[in-house]
Order: C-alpha cells, then structure tokens, then sequence
C-alpha cells in the first residue's frame, strides 16, 4: 500500500489579518509556526517517515515543510520546490481585505471568486508590480504559462504535470512522498485522487496544520484517506476554513 | 566574474562539548544558531544574492543554510544536498573527547590525525552502530564509497564528483551557488580551487559562520578570495579553529 502525506500550512500573517493572499509570499503567524510543530509531532508519534518532500516556492508553505522535517528529524531528505504548488493565484484581489471585498461586492460574489471551480478573480495588469513576471523565482516559467489570476480549474492545470512527471514515478517507486502546500493546490490534488466533480470540489474544506494521509493502491486509486487528529479538531479547523472570506458582522 | 560564497557551519553541541564530531548528526548550539543569522545579515546587507544552494545531509549544515536563506528571503531557491558536502568521517574517534584523546594519545598524534593529508584516523568496524552504512540516508551511497574513516584526501575524493558534476556547470552558466557545508568538505574544495599542496593544507583553518567570497574568472581559476567580516573577526575566528583537538591544560 502506497502512503501519500498532504499537509496544508497553518495560519500566515495575512489569514490572521483576513487578506486575500494568493501568491503574495506572506510569512506563518505564530500560530501558524505552533500548528506546523504540531503537524510534525503528530506525524514522528504516529510513526510516519518521508523518503523525500514537494513544496511550492512561498515561504509559509516551506517554513511549514522545515519545521515539520525538523521535528521528525528529517531534515536530510531531498526537498522539491515548485511553483506548480502554489496557493491558487488570486489576480487583482491579493492584498485586499477579505471583509471589505464582500461588503463591497456581497458575499455571494467573493464566494464565487473563492470557490468558483471556472470564474478567476479579476486578472493582474502585466504592469502591476504583484504580477509574478516581476519575481525572479518565476524566472524559469514560460510566459504563457504564468497566471494574472486563477480559477481552482487553472490550478489543476498547472499543477498535474508536476503531478504527472515527478510525484506519481516517486511514489510507484515506493517512495514516501510529504506535500507541504496550499489550501488550493492541494484540493487541486484531492480532486484528481477522488475524482470529486467541478460541482462538488467549492464544498470540499482541507483544514491548515493537520497531516492529511491518503492510502492508495499500486494504481494510485484511494483506497481511503484520514486526517491525523482528532475529529473534533478536524472539524472546528474546517469550519475555521469555511469563515474566511465572510464579511464580519 | 563569478562569484562563489562558502559558509562553515557555526558552533555545534559537540564542538562545545570538545567532541570528535565527523558524521554524527550533532545539532548548531544557540550560539551556533546565532552565527548563521549573523552569517544571513552580512550577505544580505553586502548585497549578494543566490540561485541555488548545496549542503550536506547534516543538520548543523543545513540549519545554517535555512537560517542564512531565511535571513536573505531566499527560503524559495532550490537547496541540493549530498553526503559529499558532508563533514570529513572521524572514524572509531566520532564521539570521544577531544581533551581526553589528546591526552591518551598526544597532542601530535590528535594533530595528525586531524590535520594530515593522508593518515586517517582508525577505522569503524562496520557492525559499529556509528557506521554509516545504518543509517538511511546514505542507501543510495555504494558500499565501496561508503567510508568508515577518512583522511582529508579521502574526502577531497568524494566531494570532487559532486564539484566536477554539479557545481561547476552551474557556476559556468551564471547561477549565483552558495555552499553551507563543514570544515573539511570546505578545505577540500579550497585546496582544489587554490591548488594548495598537500603539505600545506593542514595549516588552511576556515573560521566558522563568517561567508567567504570567492571571485573567480570563466576557467574558475580564483583571482580573489575574502572574508565577509573584518579583519579582527576573522582572526579571532580562525583562532578559535585551532585550539580545538588541544588537551586542556
């Protein structure tokens, strides 16, 4: 049986300050820096170990990856890096705050900028200096496949071929495989391990700081998955999830 | 020109313990920590940058490469790491007292098996627990590359395919490399781009924490080479070096 670890990382400065984030390269808060040692604890008690890891190129994610290899004590294993991990691009809407877009644009429309499977937020101009052509570690990323904004559906179009090309061959050659990343990125990836529809997946919430585990047969096929916490943590974290992004009252 | 930064890990548990330390996975202590920081802020603050990063398998090396990349904001760039960046392997002396062996064997023999070219110190059995060869992360290594003590020629042998390979096509195509490795693994590069003799390399010390910045031309032959602190720091550094592997009086 094949054991594939997702890992969403914990709180960043700007979840904590309500923003729209994307591929503003924010840093963990405090607690979020709590939850990733948290993670990594939960994961060495349970007796997992990783042959090597995936991140994206944003630093809460890898900070979120060193502390959980640190306290595993793994921090020799190879790392990947790339931008294919990513959080979902957010276009024009990051570093905005949360609250005021829904009261400006109603709650109904920030929704659907967040969780829309086919509608991307409004796109970036090229002259903006959030757009990623300006960040030399986007450097390496042809032109035309660079995001201004992204739906989830542009997520998983950019994410499966590092699927596809590096993680599946690891993991059919029995490596043990931890994927430190993004709220999006990785519902880019339970999408296509579940084969969730484009309907359903806006309803699927993967909560920040708690080892996801999918066991999967030798076709890669799930033969079910599990968080590594209790219940009631897993649910008071997704329901953390599912505020974000309402207006406060 | 191309530049080349290499950085010896700080101050580690065992180096304050007065320990032979070689490959035991022996963490930075607070002040080893310290100097990595202050490693960081020096390159940031001199202006240099990076596009890829090698360290060894050992933590001291690699928590001084993630706190020096965290310190420049450079958590994103790719970090390679290989058993031949690895400190130089001490054999059956990993783990015993540096004092205490000087004393039972003489300052000169602890001299020379710390510092000769080519007389290493005795050999692990490999049944010996401290044998790499237990130890997964050395799997991909062949048996017979795996060493059970090395004198610095041994290392500067295993650290070249990696030079030869790696580091020299990427130096020649313009990336900006950064080294975090150990004391000897530094030595052996430096005695290689320096062409220093053998007989004299046992007198190179290489201070820890303080970056050194090798410019070289198209043919990687060195024109300068200088430490990113000053001059008093330096000497201070490389003292310090030295008394190390000294009885106690």
């Amino acid at each position: 049986m094949i054991k594939l670890v997702l890992l969403r990382h914990g709180e960043s400065l700007w979840n904590k300050e309500n923003k729209f984030t994307g591929w503003t390269d924010v840093d963990l808060s405090e607690k979020g820096v709590a939850e990733a040692h948290e993670a990594g604890k939960a994961l060495k008690d349970a007796g997992f170990t990783f042959d090597l890891a995936h991140t994206s190129v944003l630093k809460r994610a890898i900070r979120t990856l060193w502390i959980t290899l640190d306290e595993m004590d793994l921090m020799w294993i190879p790392v990947r890096r790339s931008w294919r991990l990513n959080e979902r691009h957010y276009g024009a809407l990051q570093g905005l705050d949360k609250a005021e877009t829904a009261e400006k644009y109603g709650d109904e429309q920030v929704f659907v900028w967040r969780r829309s499977y086919t509608t991307p937020p409004p796109p970036l101009e090229a002259d903006d200096p959030r757009f990623p052509g300006h960040d030399r570690r986007y450097a390496g990323v042809p032109d035309n496949e660079l995001p201004a904004t992204e739906c989830l559906a542009d997520t998983v179009k950019r994410f499966l071929p590092l699927w596809e090309e590096e993680i599946v061959p690891e993991l059919k050659a029995g490596r043990r495989v931890l994927i430190a990343a993004h709220g999006n990125s990785l519902r880019a990836l339970v999408k296509h391990l579940d084969g969730i529809s484009d309907d359903e997946i806006p309803q699927v919430n993967i909560p920040t700081g708690i080892p996801l585990i999918y066991e999967l047969d030798d076709d890669l096929k799930p033969i079910r998955h599990y968080y590594l916490a209790d219940e009631a943590r897993v649910k008071a974290a997704i329901e953390g999830v599912k505020k974000q992004g309402a207006a406060k009252k």
